[in-house]
């Protein structure tokens, strides 16, 4: 019975403990944010997860973890939506069971090779028939007739890309460019190494030079989720797709892109961004072969484990698309949408009841997969803060929302990438807070 | 019954075509390998798994699944013995059971996140405690005060560190230098990206410029087998350790290693060279915080799946090391250890038979670890074409046997590197080939 004795004064106790855990972690982040980065890393601005962000998760996780405890109130937790970590689809695969279950005995692909046979030999078969099977299903790529790449994820297949389209005799690094605002990691992956073979170039709508190019083309575009198509459009010009976001649950998906390199990723199309698995569609045997050069001495190949895996969910999507109308159970991408709409209806909502914030508006378009119309449901929020407030994340982050200023996607600091992709119980807080705010 | 009819005119077009297939294999082989390499990446060397050798396989592979016909003479197959694919270890690992085997559903480990607290924030806590144990079952490594990172496999920590340890605001990339003969896959890794960051300075021995340098010392070494130590000795020199080999199947362990930084792969350790798992053991945080982000911009992160398999393995290891005199199973330590001196008594005995080879002598030593005193066992042979051959991967090759050159690794072409770590059935051909051969 004496373990069950509670009283106010150990509900004090504990709630002073966690305050001061809290103002200690505080002060902590103040302190290595300053120390932490360096002037050539702040230059290039931050990188996808930098720590500067990080840390602050720290905060987010101890409110997150103190669910149990109602003493502290919600409204002063950190929200991080700076990253787009996509933890949002976490209890739809919480439904799934065996089907979805991957087991490994410690004898099976051991090997470094998986298909001697493949100019991308270190890609298992299944993920290569999964991958095929599903860009059909979901009729949002063109497969025939391309090779594919697979990689650490989509930015090992950036950089592979680069490396494959670089010319390796120039004299000088070859532009890379995308049109603001752009994924604000394209600039570091392009020139963290300094490299001789390519350079960061800026913003596409402002190149001018009479020099070959590469462009990339984000679409739908991170951070602001517009529908791209290249902008420079010159000779000597070469362009990489990256179509992470080409899936039902973001955007009307229209016809099967068809372009020379396009980058998916498991990150955004299941969720699975521990798996850490991209995928290139390449029209060209010789850049396809490049890239898998890329991949081999940057990390000799890909997880074999994380590919079984990504094999096995995709192939279950594909599996429940082909038989939608037979089973009850929802498929992935009538759970997802559904979340994405309702997502967008919240944030609008929260927005519409202040004047200190917009959103972009996006044109109602019929899916071919679906058959739904409606507009782009963005994995990303790109917030304006309207009025006198020119430091929008500054800002937010007084309000203890963390997210991502316009400046690191070479844009106007009015602006901030806000992801939606979080846990629920962030996503609710954040739309709880914004209308909250008083400037 | 007609399904068994077999006479041999079915034995004689059986026959036909799979001569027919090697045939044109080898033709497109050499057709592809005269295309497949631009001048620059003949410049650097053959990377770890070129093109050239992959396609090579394919013989080796036909021949091997055509096991079942007798037809095909084991002298007709080419052995590829050109990289160091550990699948030697996979029939210890067919004898284990629910102990090793790792079942994941769908909905674990989606985040890019494991470990916020951590600097390394992508390293599962359940890997950073296995690689702890093991280090300390084996004592083959100091950890305490030391940051773990983990990587891709090794490649990748060794790009990490590279990034980590230049200086980012000098005028010239910094010198990376290795005593040859050094690991063939160093210098094109160092410049594949003709970074301004760091270049490759080739050998060690040879280094004489007053200026900043990284040298790696890889012990035992790759590609003889040799214990190393630094040999610039000098102001301003950074050292990297790769301990890829320091593992009681392939050295005696003489005591923890104790060195700034140190890699580490499961590749060589376990033969789980499929999981790409490699990690940094570093005593300087910035260091480690530094390589955290290379990984960070290079991949976002290291794949959970493989991470949990591994810190599933290595735990295994250590729990049977931990209870080996209360068992009857062998422990892997015991297992590898005796394979690899078996194939050591065998190649031994195979090139004593000829007056062509000749192989490196190792002192002998008593493991800290085992209590057996025995002489380097390497990963790989390094083998000399004695007499007048001076291309022993040349002369090797026409007696259909694959490795790599000398001059790969900064050294003779007197020499070859000959994989010790392949499957039972193509290290006993080798065995009996090398003896038969004649100049």
């Amino acid at each position: 019975m004496g373990d069950f004795v509670f009283n106010l004064k150990h509900v004090l106790v504990v709630s002073l403990a966690m305050n001061m855990c809290l103002i200690w972690k505080i002060s902590y982040d103040e302190e290595t944010v300053a120390n932490k980065w360096s002037s050539w890393e702040q230059k290039l601005g931050l990188c996808f997860n930098g720590e500067k962000h990080k840390d602050h998760d720290t905060i987010l996780a101890t409110t997150s973890s103190a669910a149990a405890a109602p003493f502290v109130r919600e409204n002063t937790a950190v929200i991080n939506l700076d990253h787009g970590d996509p933890t949002m689809y976490e209890n739809f695969w919480k439904q799934k069971g065996k089907e979805t279950t991957v087991v490994t005995s410690s004898w099976q692909h051991i090997s470094y090779f998986s298909d001697i046979k493949n100019i991308c030999w270190f890609l298992e078969r299944g993920l290569m028939s999964a991958i095929t099977r599903l860009h059909k299903v979901v009729g949002n790529a063109v497969t025939e007739g391309r090779h594919i790449v697979v990689g650490t994820g989509s930015s090992q297949l950036y950089q592979a890309a680069l490396y494959a389209l670089s010319p390796h005799n120039a004299s000088e690094p070859i532009n890379v460019v995308s049109a603001a605002p752009f994924y604000s990691s394209y600039p570091l992956m392009t020139d963290y190494l300094k490299s001789g073979l390519h350079k960061w170039a800026g913003d596409a709508k402002e190149f001018n030079k009479q020099e070959p190019y590469i462009e990339l083309v984000t679409s739908p575009n991170n951070p602001d989720g517009s529908t791209r198509q290249d902008v420079v459009k010159r000779d000597k010009g070469i362009l990489i797709h990256d179509l992470a976001y080409y899936w039902p649950q973001y955007t009307p998906i229209l016809s099967p892109a068809d372009y020379d390199i396009m980058l998916f990723t498991v990150s955004k199309s299941t969720g699975h961004a521990g798996s850490r698995i991209g995928w290139a569609l390449v029209k060209d045997r010789e850049i396809a072969r490049k890239m898998t050069t890329f991949i081999e001495i940057n990390t000799i190949g890909v997880s074999k484990d994380s590919q079984i895996r990504a094999a096995k969910i995709l192939e279950a999507i594909s599996d429940s698309c082909d038989h939608a109308n037979e089973k009850d159970a929802e498929t992935f991408f009538d759970y997802s949408y559904k979340l994405m709409a309702e997502r967008w209806k919240e944030i609008r909502e929260a927005v519409s009841k202040t004047e200190l914030f917009s959103l972009p508006d996006f044109q109602q378009e019929t899916c071919s997969f679906s058959g739904r119309t409606f507009g782009q449901l963005p994995a990303f929020a790109w917030l304006k803060c309207e009025g006198d407030v020119d430091d929008c994340e500054g800002f937010l982050r007084k309000h203890k929302i963390l997210t991502r200023g316009g400046k690191h996607f070479g844009a106007s600091m009015k602006y901030v990438r806000v992801s939606m992709l979080s846990r629920e119980k962030e996503f609710k807080l954040l739309t709880q807070r914004l209308p909250a705010i008083v400037s």
